[in-house]
């Protein structure tokens, strides 16, 4: 039998529990940045971020959160006045279209439903009457709802149009297969605290030759999130700024870590997570919140009796279990649970059996006739059945 | 005796070596950052950090180098076309300057030699021809150059001015006494991989009262770096970006050791490390490049037949001591060592040994009668007689 209670166990759709070897990384003595061992390291992880990208493109690492990330994007490319398309499913597409408008872009939104994805017939429908958008801004999953959009299909459609397809990777890449060339994704932004495995505090973004043209022309301006900076220290080997060197040296460890087991291997076991999970929520008759579930992180709707920002509380206090709530209009009536990081099997089978008794602490009477122990063999074998 | 040789021993002027303690908090599991247990944390490093800063005001942390740190103080006070006036003692004085035009300030600059500090005469001729200048920008420390500036007579007739001042502490704040308030300072940056010990990728700021009037009437376009946003989180507890949560663990422990040894005692420290260095270079027969010395990182000025840039490869390679060269018109003749961060004496003494022996690669003849015994218990007499 699993047991319920553990140290601890992060199950949020970011920050991720960190691979033991990379805490042994975080752990290192300090090395300075403007070192051979560090050069190495430097070309080696911006080499192989490229094939997590799936890009023939450059990749850069930015010291800042994955909100910076998209500034960057947004800066490089944005010129005053700009028409901006934001594709708005929740908390972060509504982030990035405040941050356009801030920068003195002209913001049109298609905002779905909490909990679905757009439809590449909106957007063709923005383009319409507005030929003249220059960006489109879209989550490939928006962390607040754990929607995951139809990317491929935007991307082929914004291909043929003078605009650049922009995508918050955060909360997918290196989750599940967005690859960037492919798919005619002109900027890209991965965050180190999610499928990197990594503390919060560094983003890695790139940008495709369509937008490259644009990065170079554009004179809105900018310092920190100068991507032209960036790029002409990378030719040298050096970043511009100072390297954050801790998360670059347990990067490397986290990249090593998947390419060695193949990329589409590591997404197969992100994948193998989030089926159980949504296999399991549906088992105790919960319904997924989003439409159309991203790999990354699965909402679940509670029932309407629970409360769920109590319930979170509770999964925290008494099991130690980290899961997050939901926010702004989702608030209190969602869970949110991540399958990025380091996760065990009994991490999956401990989150599920923890809901259970968890919902049962408000609602005696849930699913009376399910055992613990019933339901962690039903688990088990599912996981045997799911190599 | 000594021993020339260690496993390794970085001496820059950051990142620094990380106190054992600090290693041992990177290396935790991770946590996530809205859960009590990080809530305190948080809530008490914001606290400490206002008794390193020394000021009532708020210090807030962002997930940057500390170049975002300089362009977040930048950005939220300057309105373009602002008159700033900008103290360049170097390369750091130099990239503000830029900052401060590409965000369309109307720049003036004080350029001293390299090596040499500004004066309270040069700022103040400057405000008899521009009263209007709005603000004052300055590095504390020039890392470049290892210069200290006259901060608090800036300050003292800055105050008297409708002018901000605005200090690049980077290189210095932990280091040495800087009262922000007691020495008028607007507006002030801190560096996470210098004085604090810790990985690069962390800043703290903190504005004064008269620079707060500024920020919230400033309409200058900001997104990641708008203070208010910060502001506003921190004042509900949280923070409005996703939290740097492995540094901001760390950075308790560094807050905890300084304070728990008392804040002057802690500069006593790094004071003596820079006076050991200072006495001991002069022993050799070498000049301190910078005419008035910062306590947190020395530059020496090599014999004109020794190449700064191959005597620092040769430190790295033969003896893995990491110090730095110079910078643009300083390359080549100088070496920078740093006196922040976890440093033993031993450490002290091995860089004084390593450099005699490095400049003797280059030049046998060098002090030809100074044995590496005696000059090892000189320096151990002094230790002892400085505690």
């Amino acid at each position: 039998m699993t047991s319920l209670k553990d140290d601890y166990t992060l199950l949020a759709p970011g920050p991720v529990n960190l691979h033991p070897e990379v805490r042994k990384a975080l752990a290192l003595p300090m090395i300075h940045h403007r070192t051979p061992e560090f050069d190495k390291i430097f070309k080696s992880t911006l080499n192989d971020l490229k094939k997590i990208f799936q890009t023939e493109q450059d990749v850069y690492m930015l010291s800042c959160s994955g909100s910076g990330g998209m500034e960057c994007l947004l800066i490089n490319l944005l010129r005053p006045q700009d028409k901006v398309l934001c594709i708005i499913n929740g908390k972060f597409g509504e982030r990035w279209a405040q941050m356009a408008e801030t920068y003195g872009a002209q913001v049109f939104t298609i905002t779905t439903a909490w909990g679905e994805a757009c439809t590449v017939e909106q957007i063709s429908e923005h383009f319409s009457q507005h030929p003249d958008t220059q960006l489109v801004l879209c989550q490939a999953c928006e962390t607040s709802t754990a929607v995951a959009n139809p990317l491929q299909e935007i991307g082929a459609f914004v291909k043929n149009t003078q605009a650049l397809f922009l995508v918050d990777g955060i909360t997918a890449v290196g989750a599940y297969d967005i690859p960037m060339d492919a798919w005619f994704i002109d900027g890209l932004v991965a965050g180190s605290q999610k499928a990197f495995m990594l503390p919060t505090g560094m983003a890695f973004v790139s940008f495709s030759q369509k937008a490259w043209e644009r990065v170079e022309n554009n004179r809105n301006p900018r310092f920190y999130f100068d991507i032209r900076k960036e790029k002409e220290a990378n030719q040298k080997g050096e970043s511009f700024f100072s390297a954050n060197v801790s998360i670059i040296r347990a990067l490397q460890v986290v990249l090593n870590l998947i390419l060695q087991k193949g990329l589409q291997n590591h997404f197969a076991e992100i994948h193998r997570r989030a089926e159980f999970t949504r296999t399991f929520i549906q088992r105790l008759g919960l319904k997924l919140y989003a439409q159309s579930p991203s790999d990354s992180v699965t909402a679940l709707t509670l029932p309407p009796q629970v409360d769920g920002q109590k319930l979170r509380q509770h999964l925290e206090d008494t099991y130690r279990v980290t899961v997050m709530g939901g926010q702004d209009q989702a608030r209190g009536k969602i869970i949110r649970v991540g399958h990025m990081g380091y996760i065990e099997d009994r991490d999956l089978k401990r989150f599920i059996l923890c809901l259970l008794e968890g919902i049962r602490s408000f609602d005696s009477a849930f699913l009376k006739g399910l055992t613990l122990e019933s339901l962690d063999q039903e688990m088990e074998k599912w996981l045997k059945e799911h190599p």
